[in-house]
């Protein structure tokens, strides 16, 4: 069944362009330095937010139309199917990212949901080879079923930890079949709602416990996707213990897994951690850590994760410069972990915002690209950290001083030392010149 | 000269006194646990605050009546050590902590700094052998001259990454010719206020390199004092390296600095990074990193460092309870990094407020007495993670569980897995049962 | 039916009880000011959390144990009052509160929705002559159906808005009928997604139309409650029209409507608009518009409404020095707008969280008194402010002076004014001898 | 003296030039909707951040390098007339702002301080006359002195209240001499750091009667400069009276002096309140209160006022729109009361800042213009709200319904409403096709 028959194939036409539905700035097979832009962006598109994702919110019910409900939950997982393939071609999306209960229903047992899940990654498999369109990662829900209360790889009661455990084998088993390039952990109710409760140490230890257990049943199987721990500060639990880039390393570090696992980075995760996404970025990437990311954005006066479709060029401009300058995401991607607002329920909108998104991404990566083409902000730094290249700066880099000979230096060298002005104001004026 | 004749040694004088210059919940050889409240507590004054803190802010000049200005500088500053003895003294306080540049005037040249540091470290050594009074950390102020105004381990310029260093040499001399107990490096501009101009890599090496030096120098002249890293999440600059105890451990993993590194935690520091103070302590003791404390508090409402006084009870019962779990907090101790507001202006507000946080954390240590010998929250935890006592549980935690045995459990164990409610409205009303 | 068979009408045992379904602090007969406790409380249950909230968050699917569910939406909701009520009786609560949607099925039309409402009013009115519990409010839900996407008073859609007045009418129906003290605008929706699509002014005009509306109807059918509306800054939408308590005194104030409304204040929807919650009583009580408090807490290191039951002495000390400075606060009351945590899903939390709730305002009503006893705060401010009650400020109040006459005085009186300290430190130590 | 001399004035060049000291996009006599940039703009440059802000915060000293300090402040202060007319000149700024104490020593005595503003403001008027440069508006500093620690027309003691009306007195005479157009209260310490020592009647009647008291005061001079209040949340003080646009709307109508107030609206302000900059200007707008702008952004990861140059040029944008709106902002204009950072501490800074802001407002002016020319955000706002236009919803606006009608209706109409999506997702990526 064709879901969309009003949509076309969506077209790259340009800025002029009064079509909607249409592409003003991602041009897919555009070079730029060296790579088409379809190769630096790896789009992948969400099934949770673009298939089940219903409109609804805390204080209201479901608005959004979508025309794909059956009798069944498993036909309406059928439906899905096609309707996200129709998708994903329609809007030239390379990749695709999904939760275990997103594709198919949990169903009453265990068996039955592991039934249900090969009987849909049975019609995924079979739409992948027919489309060509890969899987970026997978993982697996473990938070919103009430058996994960009190968290999954920290819960409090053994037998939902031993739960937990056989959805990621079986999410390793799928992503083997799928031929997933990452897998990821999202720690959706790992953390704590109280801490007069909590025994941290013994969640933290666990949920290691839990991620090396996965790295093992990946070398059994002979598959070995990039694992991603994404981080996010709170929501839905008061703390959550990945609660950015920088704890999620010392989390990676303290259990010595930093030769298996990368992160995947989200825009309102970092914002609600207080940092800017290029900050995230950038501490994954002088970290050897920049996995992925989750390309959505925030609203930095809520409080709260909106998950909206990134619209704001700045960002994406500062992100792309940062994926630049890791030489690249892959293989990890952009993907868009984006929901349509709540008012925007018809069923094209899924569509109007994927190719909102994109385009802000694509004017992201020229923006970025026409940066580094100028040098400019490389050229700014290398100044501004020159004295560190010669003499004693070179010298402290190379480990040659210590207190005592730089306090020697410093008692010749005196207490006037010489600062340069960051002339900052007209930097950032000059960063808006190169908006695309 | 008596700076404060008007004010008699403080003494405990219990709930019912009317008296705003005696103790109320504070009675130093009270024992709790075993020990005196003084052994617990380890209460320092910081000089910074308590001696060179003049009421002003952003928007207004300074109000503070203090009557210990001479002439000079240097004589001013000979003052303050006479003063601060006395407030020290009636206060029963047994340590204080100091940055360089509280202490002395720094002169127009290093050596001058060194001259004066000199001639005032050898005054408070002769008050410290007077009263026994003894140096819980000292510290090196490098973010107030304009010289750091990028930095100082983490600056662009190499010279003053040289100046930082001479300031640290002497700040460790120092503490051996005081017997400091602590070294504490906050970093007061180690971070930054744009990331377009930042290479954030060189400068955490770089940082990394300044404290490897003074491990090195600590060596050398057979002097150990426990170094601390104060985290804190912004301000000054718009981003602080060390954001909070998860990204500092992160740091002190990645180089390695683990066996000479502790923390030392801020209260307000932890609102503004959005973590509990109690949530930054237990980070801290579960990683054996659990320093030092400062005792602080901030207003939840607004956005920067207001460095109240304590007068929570809820919060020092909570601090003093992980303190206790902890072990007790030597060779740290419990330092009032606190200002007193602007409107308290008068000069015996120095000590109506280290009264007020001395009795808040008196408070606190008493409440958490009572929780421990109540077993309350232990109990709470030793039900609530039961399932890892034995069984399957136990199996999991000795490491003899991996994803397929576990799903085979699962598979027998069933989907319909119960858990226990928490019943946390009724663990948070019984809480404040405890509160003194 | 009885529901909850294995609980006990709720009684005062005091603080020494092991009794978890007892009142360690309310003492409902007990006499504080001349009024019993309850007279002073009028606590009320709120319908929506305890009867309909079933512990979902965006990120996760029911846990809550409720053991009234019937064959249809219809017979769900007869269950439900007859559970109501015995959770009324058995928490010897005076007052409860509802939405339209609450307590009856909405149906697929308005008359099906009509014909419920009355069907449930009927069984309500009966249970409230059996009982004597009272309406304080109740309110009509125009946020959750999708047709309010973009609000009920402020839609962009004049078709939603007559369908709004529709419900008010039937909800200052059913307040006849039920007798009800006060009854309550929350602006669910009324704000915005986007200032992009928005005409404020517009939206605005037309809530006071509505809002004109319901003044001229209650007045036709001869009943007149107080009419409160409810501030709330944000969520579900990015901006709520009713942002604080001084925003929503500007409506008031703009649209002429300061006789017949005033506010219903809640302690989370404060902290989210960064106010405390005494400070939004505070505006209120000296505007003459306190009107009823929705009593619950927030976590003011989250940011959004999380509804937390209080449990916070500290506040409900401050929240009820408010309302006994106001004379109380009937005709409204104590409502808790709380719901129990997702982790406190067994039925029985429903009780141990209303206790927890009651006690903790219990020991605020205490120690709110104490103060006032002592004539703690009224002393203070008194002295604090006495250059008002002659010379000069007594002129200056009495309207008898001027810029010219003003001046004059200062130029005689000189530029060193002297201000007195406030000591508050030592007041918010003092602060804390009067937790109960 | 010339101050800089390596400086000429500043000329528009376009975007292609690479000279630092040129304007990109401000072109001050391009016409854009039938008036000059210029005239659009009504840029005012601020004497205190300009000529007195030194770099310093709460953890450093002074930084910036500023050319005109003299023997005497008296000196100092004459050199910054010469340097500020300097700066306005070669900026092209036809408007300046200031508050008393950034032009004048305040002395010892009030006395003196007169005399002081006496000889400066002499300088002053001749410079204007000189330049056709304006006064956009004065204040009076009522926050920084000592005597104003709790406040000016809310200070708890009456001599500060009738000092505080002295300081009014002589900013209205100024305002006369200098032809002034606007004169500001901004409520620097009008607000409480507790509530437990605050009586908050009192103190905002004080505040009202003050205001009073300048506006008969005016008359009487016959000046009648347009009074604008500046709302801000918080800072100094925990609690500004004047939170937001809406809040001090409130105290403007309970007051009754919305004939005689505006407001001056900041940008960083709005965003410590948790609004956007422009979500302040729409309130204002369209409450007839839009007076005068602060054209400053701030940080929105930050919770202090960070006082930034305006670079964000979707903000700007959306300010303008706004501003032409409303029609023009005259007689207010657009004030940067931006500081450069700390690290932009050379003299030439304050030229390149000052670029940077005026481009990017320049920006918005333009990308605003062609919004409005291609009606994109009117014909939107047209049609989603047309159901007001005719049918039920004239009837409603036009007062002709009420809720037994609009019932009726409603029965007839069905509950089965349709809404149009708002496609907002769509919206903001063509609003990206404005930024210019």
């Amino acid at each position: 069944m064709v879901y969309f028959p009003e949509v076309e194939k969506i077209q790259y036409e340009g800025v002029g362009t009064k079509n909607p539905f249409a592409f003003r700035h991602y041009n897919p097979e555009e070079v730029v330095e060296g790579k088409t832009m379809k190769e630096h962006l790896r789009f992948a598109i969400a099934y949770w937010h673009t298939m089940t994702q219903d409109g609804s919110d805390p204080f209201g019910n479901p608005t959004n139309e979508r025309p794909w409900f059956g009798a069944t939950p498993l036909e309406t997982a059928k439906n899905r199917v096609e309707a996200f393939f129709e998708i994903l071609v329609k809007l030239d999306a390379p990749y695709f990212c999904f939760h275990d209960i997103d594709i198919a229903p949990e169903g009453d047992t265990l068996e039955e949901f592991y039934e249900n899940l090969d009987i849909i990654t049975d019609l995924i498999k079979a739409k992948m080879d027919e489309t060509g369109i890969k899987l970026l990662w997978n993982t697996a829900n473990m938070f919103s079923n009430p058996r994960f209360v009190n968290g999954a790889g920290s819960s409090n009661n053994a037998d939902v930890f031993a739960y937990a455990a056989a959805q990621v084998k079986k999410g390793l088993d799928i992503s083997k079949k799928l031929g997933g390039e990452n897998y990821v952990f999202w720690g959706g109710r790992e953390g704590y709602e109280s801490l007069l409760n909590t025994d941290m140490k013994l969640e933290q230890d666990n949920i290691a416990r839990l991620f090396k257990m996965a790295i093992a049943y990946g070398e059994k199987i002979g598959h070995k996707p990039q694992f991603l721990i994404e981080p996010k500060p709170k929501e839905p639990t008061k703390h959550q213990y990945d609660f950015d880039a920088a704890t999620t390393l010392a989390f990676i570090l303290k259990y010595g897994l930093e030769g298996d696992f990368k992160l995947n980075l989200e825009g309102n995760h970092a914002t609600l951690a207080g940092h800017t996404f290029e900050h995230e970025l950038t501490v994954a990437r002088i970290n050897d850590a920049l996995g992925s990311i989750d390309a959505n954005q925030g609203d930095v006066l809520l409080g709260w994760d909106t998950d909206e479709f990134p619209t704001n060029v700045f960002d994406t401009t500062l992100v792309m410069l940062e994926i630049l300058e890791n030489g690249g995401i892959a293989p990890g991607g952009v993907n868009f972990d984006s929901k349509v607002r709540r008012s925007s329920f018809a069923k094209e909108d899924l569509f109007l915002a994927h190719i909102a998104g994109m385009d802000t991404f694509a004017r992201g990566l020229k923006g970025a690209a026409a940066i580094r083409k100028d040098n400019f902000l490389s050229d700014l730094k290398a100044k501004r950290y020159a004295s560190f290249e010669s003499g004693i700066g070179a010298s402290i880099v190379a480990g040659n001083e210590d207190l005592e000979s730089l306090t020697e230096y410093s008692l010749k060298n005196g207490a006037n030392i010489k600062n340069e002005s960051s002339h900052i104001e007209l930097v950032k004026s000059q960063l808006n010149d190169y908006l695309v």
